[in-house]
């Protein structure tokens, strides 16, 4: 693996010229922006025990996997899941050719920045907002507008791109498993194809380790040239009970080590826990509402209460963001 | 790479001993089973420019990506998909408990051994058989019954394990490719849990790496314990039009080789060939009919009509089996 390794910090590193985003170099101290606590010796001790030959807990290399849902666990996901955030921008974008949105539900809602109106429509409202501003191009189309899009978008609150709202303790982790031989994949509720351009730059995920929802494509022929054209139809939600489904699916083993922050995440963690070997299950809690924000069991967006309760019970690592970070964003001190 | 590399041969050669399949060495000239000729040079030739630093058709290790087809191009797909052999042995193992398969279509021409009269049904024929054998159990359970059952059954006509049914000379060309820094996908239209459980053993290609069709799966919890069920439902067939919307959601990158041996390859290497880089597309023509079998324009199995044609106009690599390679099998001479 390393080359590979190697590559990727090549990756990393021109990304940090581009984006100012710090990854860790190989042969510092691992995990620098997380405190000495359980949470950092939790996963210390795990991954020194399944890393060392002939431990009763080694796990061969092919075995070290390990799944990271995104919103709110390696970037953030407030004050809206960010990939609403480029649906409302797309939507707007798209706006002009379509008058009828300004009293139709959702989009009325949306165009007027209320984001409780657009989200008291439930699930529905948000697979419509998907649909408009996600189907209708080819797959390639699609790439070049998140592309454009993040090149550009701003963070409403911190005015930052959202590839610098990622959480530097968890670009260090990732980067901490792949040294110990770990394939890091992610695996989100958010949109597959949404995810691909850019996870490779920003966490060395390359496009075929992310799993996520998805729209249907189709295969056609434009101007005999084959395509791949986006339907406004679900293909697939990889949220919680989807989660292990989609896991099985793309990777075909289980994980050993499973990190999630939300509600969402709860089956995923379920489904590592139940390994036959060792595993480690993570859940980040958003306690800082200075630094980032504070929220779980009354959130509209990544509400955790089930499995909050369920890690505690269980003895799951419950990563404390205030305590246990002293760095959330990357550049800063 | 060197590590993954030195795991994979570790493993090619732990299954020598086992299984009696020879890999080439790292050392070795590459590509021994193939005869000097047009097919072997346009595969040497693609991959040593397409590696060769400074080269204007060099391609990065990232997106080195290589899809292979696997019945009746990895594996012999005759007289039968060996995946429907695995349906019906499972079929008449049920049997005993299903009295009414005895006259109810197809069940009962499955029953009596008359493949036609299985195949007359069409693919709805087709999918019932797969439906009732492959569901109904977990993920688990499943991978047993297939590990099971490839360790005792005996292809029909050679009267040799199935797995020894592989190609020695595409064994190699997996090989030579990721010693370039390939990494090598399947993607089949055969069940993507019929093949996880052994082609890292036999084909050095991990779960990670195998597409395939599949039935839904579920999550739920078996007393306590989460499980995925198979349920007796299409989630996705990939096969023609499939395969490049089957390549876009698991890998996410275009490949640049792609290998098949029938129409039902087509799209893929369609796909393929419409990247903007440099791209080799493989067509294996069975034409040997004293090795193996000879077939094409008119077979029930592994049908090669447009795909020819398309090839011979295109310029792709059409490999003749019986010119182009000198052992078939492994183990022969």
């Amino acid at each position: 693996m390393k080359f590979l390794r190697t590559f990727l910090t090549v990756l990393t590193l021109g990304f940090t010229f581009t984006f100012g985003v710090m990854a860790i170099a190989d042969t510092a101290e691992p995990l620098p922006s997380w405190n000495d606590g359980k949470s950092k010796k939790a996963i210390m001790e795990f991954v020194a025990k399944v890393t060392k030959k002939g431990s009763p807990d080694f796990v061969p290399i092919a075995e070290r996997i390990a799944t990271f849902d995104n919103d709110g666990n390696l970037w953030a996901e407030q004050p809206m899941y960010f990939q609403l955030t480029f649906a409302a921008d797309r939507i707007r974008s798209l706006a002009p050719q379509h008058p009828e949105w300004k009293t139709e539900e959702p989009f009325a809602s949306l165009l007027k920045g209320d984001v409780k109106g657009v989200l008291a429509g439930g699930k529905k409202s948000v697979v419509e907002l998907i649909m408009v501003s996600h189907a209708g191009m080819t797959t390639e189309e699609f790439e070049k507008i998140v592309t454009e899009w993040l090149a550009s978008a701003k963070h409403p609150i911190t005015k930052r791109p959202y590839t610098e709202m990622v959480y530097q303790p968890m670009l260090e982790l990732l980067d901490y498993l792949r040294v110990n031989d770990f394939k890091t994949y992610i695996v989100s509720g958010g949109g597959i194809e949404f995810m691909r351009p850019w996870t490779e730059s920003v966490y060395g995920i390359p496009p075929e380790q992310v799993v996520g929802s998805s729209i249907k494509t189709q295969f056609q022929m434009d101007d005999g040239k084959p395509v791949l054209m986006r339907l406004a139809e679900v293909n697939f939600i990889d949220d919680k009970e989807g989660k292990p489904v989609g896991i099985n699916s793309h990777i075909g083993r289980r994980p050993i080590i499973a990190s999630g922050n939300s509600d969402g995440d709860l089956q995923m963690l379920q489904y590592t826990a139940a390994g036959e070997g060792p595993s480690l299950m993570l859940y980040l809690h958003h306690t800082d509402a200075e630094r980032e924000w504070a929220y779980d069991r009354d959130s509209h967006i990544g509400k955790l209460d089930k499995g909050l309760d369920e890690a505690r019970e269980k003895g799951w690592t419950v990563i404390d963001m205030k305590q246990d970070w002293n760095v959330i964003f990357p550049l800063e001190d």
